[in-house]
């Protein structure tokens, strides 16, 4: 396994002003082709920075891509410095040269000194071609390790990467591909998941596969791997998976619960609207998000007020002035109501108090009413999603939309799950 | 001037899956005290690199700043790591464990073993209290360097970093405050938004501030700064800067367009409604994130399928079928129909083709018609946001809220603007 690392050089980084994308990409496209990445070392546009950096490097990694510090600005000296550690000098290369005059010439635009510049590289390095733009890439061997120095701007590093690094990388280290595979669970926080699949984790284990646990509010992904590339494996154990808790898992790799309801609503024909009362529309924000949506989703209700829950979803008054508006009664009343009145097969409704004000000792702040009223049933449930108002919002969503899947699949729900 | 370092321990972040957005926060929250962060290393959640990146952190920095690694599940093991580092043990912080367990006692959960597990801090480090969630910080000083462990949860290492890391780095370490105030504009892209204001930036930057532009869809920040400390020299051109541009420039700093549409209308007793169709609840879902919208928050209408337009927005079935659901007629009767079913002063409606299907050559991908029926006028606009599905769905919430923004306050809104 060789060590490879990423170099990242600029302040904008560091101060925040630029998020470190490149850095995620390259790590992604390398782990995809087998590499993986140990390090990733962010640092200033300064010589001093730079050496050490390279230094550092060279004693661990055996492969050190650098981005950033390339463009034409005097602020950029990353070259001088690669010239200083490499103890060579900078020569014109005449095909950059060609390259770059027929660049601005096509833009129309006139080339000034500093874009000429661009055209001399590290006589000690071999160039890499950037078709995208003008600063070329530049190849550098050392005592064993290979320098790679690309422009931080990203599509052009993604060329770099895609045309010359990656091919020349697997070539020269021809590895087995790492195996993963993700899987998507909502509805179950981290430390729960891990008691609930403890067995099945430490079997997955002691035979050489990983697992990762990758949460995010009201969700937790789930990364099953095998560095020796055994696919079937890792597909087992997914299997196993899947079939041991239906009721969080939802979907693999980038799926979203939206598509995923999408998908069943489809294959059965059935259409879906919401009655919102604390989230706004973002239920239905969230599954009109997905392309083709309009072939199952009609509309919604976004019943705020009091008066609107009468109104447009016909919650008798009584209701709300016995049991509140975030209430058992209230959301079976809205569900029910913006079934019939949206004319849907499946109708979602949520009432809670998404704070941070508006709580009381029997109605906490996070306190949500969620119902689902079906073609054959409806279910309704009570959570508690703590005091971030933002959060309750998110968690609401997905707890609904992940509800709905269950429901369509017919997967029996638990009374308890928070 | 001293050496800041973030330590982000994670492989999700080495292999891409990951974007190590906390780096960035933190570095631009630091920058904002006038502490820069000099490295960022991302390394593997494995005993051996975290402890070689302590090490070298210590040579050459004053404060280490780690995060990640201290959930509750197997694969976390930096606290352990620590320990080994700083010739400590665990001990059961007794605090903590009350924290920890009246966490899940208010969420109603039962505490696993595993959850205890997190009250077991080192011995020699100082605990930093985690309102937000179980992990707590961790302060350690070794040889004239701070080193603070924390979680990767975004949410619960912002609370920390806020609550108690910056303010006490800021004591300990006491600078010069770089001044910077940022404002926000709505509807006006970075390059056009330039060459507005190219005069004004000469003569900002002409007096030794500076000044960066931060564009996101749909929005540009502009953030003005003095190195030297000016405050009253930032705030003159920030002012200068919001008699320019009144119809782009809608806030300051963190406010949001629904913050401060949510004050306008607050402060003149009126209330808001939408129909949306392309946004599918999107526009209310960003009004409704704001905490106290229900005072002028009543409701809205989804109406994604034509039906649902006119059973419940009162679209005539004529102004669909000739002029089709994205046009000028349709939405005009959207906000109309809105304005009376929903009872409010003020109603946005929209329709648009999100795409990536349903385009044609005369509406193509991303055409968006958007109305605001209010008090005294209605106002009806045509936009072209591009083929980017999510993409065309934000610009239509921002720029609705922005029109919404003008119209309250009477700002007159150029014929053409997209």
């Amino acid at each position: 396994m060789i060590n490879v690392e990423i170099i990242s050089i600029g302040d904008e980084l560091l101060i925040g002003q630029t998020i470190n994308t490149n850095a995620s990409w390259m790590g992604a496209q390398l782990a995809l082709h087998g590499i993986k990445v140990s390090h990733v070392v962010t640092i200033s546009d300064t010589r001093e920075a730079i050496t050490t950096a390279l230094e550092e490097a060279q004693k661990r990694s055996q492969v050190v891509l650098i981005t950033g510090g390339l463009g034409p600005t005097k602020d950029d000296i990353t070259k001088h410095v690669l010239c200083e550690y490499f103890d060579t000098k900078l020569e014109m290369d005449e095909a950059v040269l060609n390259h770059v005059e027929s660049f601005f010439t096509k833009r129309n635009r006139p080339m000034l000194e500093v874009n000429k510049m661009q055209a001399m590289v590290p006589e000690a390095c071999e160039v890499l071609f950037n078709e995208q733009g003008t600063a070329p890439g530049m190849w550098f061997e050392k005592e064993d390790t290979i320098f790679v120095s690309m422009p931080g701007v990203p599509y052009e590093m993604k060329y770099l990467m895609g045309a010359h690094v990656i091919p020349r990388l697997t070539e020269r280290f021809p590895v087995k591909k790492l195996v993963q595979k993700t899987y998507l669970t909502q509805g179950i926080g981290e430390s729960f998941l891990a008691e609930k699949i403890s067995d099945w984790e430490d079997q997955l284990r002691s035979e050489g596969l990983d697992l990762a646990y990758l949460p995010s509010p009201g969700m937790v992904k789930l990364r099953i791997s095998s560095a020796s590339g055994d696919q079937a494996r890792v597909a087992h154990y997914g299997d196993a998976l899947k079939a041991m808790i239906p009721l969080y898992l939802y979907g693999e790799a980038e799926e979203t619960l939206s598509e995923v309801v999408g998908r069943l609503l489809q294959s059965k024909g059935e259409t879906v609207g919401t009655v919102e009362s604390c989230t706004g529309g973002g239920i239905m924000a969230n599954l009109t998000s997905v392309s083709g949506s309009s072939a199952y989703v009609l509309g919604g209700l976004i019943t705020y007020s009091n008066d609107l829950k009468i109104k447009l979803a016909h919650v008798s008054a009584e209701t709300l002035e016995d049991m509140g508006a975030v209430s058992e009664e209230t959301v079976l009343e809205m569900a029910a109501g913006g079934k019939r009145e949206l004319g849907v097969d499946w109708c979602i409704s949520v009432s809670g108090i998404a704070g941070p004000l508006g709580g009381s000792d029997e109605k906490p702040v996070g306190t949500v009413w969620i119902a689902i009223d079906g073609p054959d049933r409806t279910l309704c449930r009570k959570f508690l999603f703590g005091t971030d108002r933002l959060r309750t919002v998110q968690m609401t969503v997905l707890t609904a939309l992940n509800l709905l899947r269950c429901e369509i699949l017919g997967i029996n729900i638990e009374k308890k799950q928070s």
